[in-house]
């Protein structure tokens, strides 16, 4: 029976149980490995051409798949039947809500302009917005959210919650309560997953309820935020995105010129900070698949 | 006996205890109010051009000066005999301490970087550092510091106080332990005030000390840091200052074009946190001054 795992560390190898043996794969080229022999795969991390999902057709021994990813639903298709698939959720939160902490700070302190500035050689201050005093509505209120919520608390502002589902206990909106609360929000920032639900969850009647210069950041998914209702503000809201509609964003298109808008290209996960904890996380899943112990972030069971 | 208050804004005249009397004046033209009959005199905010301290010798009643600003040195030599001087200690500290974090982040984060992209429509996603897992070393550890403290507590980061003497029981190092330290912080952040012994608290040898890739935040008085020293660095050490000796940078200035280093008019402390912040404060030594109670900040006492 086919024994053998496929990690994308040298790392979690050397801090492997003893009895767990494999292989080294960290998506460039092709594997070395005899793949016939691997039963736990995890997929290497980084652009898409480096997750090789495709492989998993060529693992007739395979027992269980470790994503890296929070998204899972791209690798369905590749499963075969009775094949455990765990995904990444809770390893991509802390660089994601930085990141959004950082475009919301360097909105509200006015740093693009500081940076033109600089590049002229001109030294010009003016006062600025600040975070402090604001209210920021977190739209998506989930993982990601909460770890924001947490980056944003010692800042003096108000933080409000909205999720899919309202929950009055922990003082969470249902976004039934979205149009009612937009009015006041000066920041929102959208971490909702893509769904059909959450297709353009801030669209050209949401975006008129924001007040006059509030900033909209998305740190979710691209159609979160309809594009070109945004363009169509023409700054009236701000925005700073890391996620766009289309993605890539290609050149020429106009959200790279729309005023008051900054984007980062899909980099709000990737940080330094991600690589310790991936990297954990899969020691502690091999430490688990050698005892015999349920994984974590099962998100399809295997078995048949 | 000259009684009458002369203060920035309407707000603290509508707000003052019965019995208090004055005009507004916000140091743009002549004062309209008579000068002769003040003895309380708030001086406006804003550009040194605003901030009017040529006006107390014109003001024999004068028994009491507020400054909202943090330093005072310079108000000294305007200041008459017996006439008592308050600081704006305090008002900045939170805008001073979310600029320096937003400073952190965008350093950290790449986002010059991708503004430039953002510029030449350039998408181009790749891995940055992360404020998470650095430590960061504040030193001038006082009010500023421990607000930056604070807004660090949550980004997983381990931060570590140097202050003038060292302060055991609240885990502050004096700046003698300054060496021993630097080699260990991925991140310095600035928060002293410029005295004779704070010139040059980052010279070339203590550059020399950071790790390759470190970041130098300053926020507290362009002379902390030796600009010569950094430039001779070329960019192996970064740099992200609000505060630039000489100041304001001349066009020209090989600071304004040195690798890694991005630049800020000084505008750390002058935010809208600062508005709201410093009008209750006058509102309240106004409150203060009509009951004959002692103003908080007082940097020189006022009678003969
Ligand atoms: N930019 C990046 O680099 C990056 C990195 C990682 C993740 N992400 C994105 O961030 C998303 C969120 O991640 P997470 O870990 O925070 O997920 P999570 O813990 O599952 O939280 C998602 C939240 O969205 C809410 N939600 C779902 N449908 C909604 C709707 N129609 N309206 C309002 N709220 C809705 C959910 O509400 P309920 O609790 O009521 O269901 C939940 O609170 C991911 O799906 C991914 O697309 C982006
Ligand atoms: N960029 C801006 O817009 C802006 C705005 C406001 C203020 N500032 C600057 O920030 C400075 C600090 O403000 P603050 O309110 O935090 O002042 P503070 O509360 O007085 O704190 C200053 C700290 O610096 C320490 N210090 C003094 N001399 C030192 C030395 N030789 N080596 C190491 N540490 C030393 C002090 O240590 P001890 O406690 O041991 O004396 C104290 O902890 C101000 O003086 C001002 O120049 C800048």
């Amino acid at each position: 029976m086919a024994d053998r795992v496929l990690v994308p560390w040298e790392q979690n190898l050397e801090n492997a149980p003893a009895g767990v043996r494999g292989d080294v794969y960290d998506g460039t080229g092709e594997p070395a490995a005899d793949l016939a022999q691997v039963a736990f795969y995890v997929v290497p991390y980084g652009r898409p051409q480096y997750q090789r999902l495709d492989l998993m057709a060529r693992m007739p021994g395979l027992r269980a798949v470790q994503l890296l990813t929070a998204g899972y639903e791209g690798a369905l298709e590749y499963l075969p039947a009775g094949v455990e698939l765990c995904n990444g959720r809770g390893l991509h939160d802390a660089s994601t809500a930085e990141h959004a902490l950082a475009l919301i700070l360097a909105a509200q302190r006015d740093l693009p302009r500081w940076a033109a500035d600089q590049a002229a050689h001109r030294w010009q201050p003016h006062f600025t917005r600040s975070l402090a005093g604001t209210r920021v509505l977190i739209a998506g209120y989930g993982n990601i959210g909460a770890a924001l919520e947490d980056r944003l608390a010692p800042n003096e502002c108000e933080v409000v919650r909205v999720a899919r589902r309202a929950r009055p206990d922990e003082g969470v909106h249902g976004v039934g309560a979205l149009h009612r609360l937009l009015p006041g929000a000066s920041v929102v920032v959208l971490t909702a997953p893509h769904t059909p639900e959450t297709e353009g969850l801030i669209g050209a009647a949401e975006l008129a309820l924001m007040p006059d210069d509030s900033l909209v950041v998305n740190v979710g998914r691209g159609p979160l935020l309809d594009t070109s209702a945004l363009l169509a503000e023409k700054g009236r809201v701000r925005a700073a995105l890391d996620v766009t509609d289309p993605e890539p964003l290609p050149a020429g298109h106009p959200l790279w010129e729309a005023p008051g808008t900054c984007i980062t290209p899909h980099v709000a996960g990737g940080s330094d900070t991600f690589y310790p904890r991936a990297r954990s996380f899969v020691d502690d899943q091999l430490r688990r698949w050698a005892a015999g112990e349920p994984r974590a972030n099962v998100v399809r069971p295997g078995g048949r």
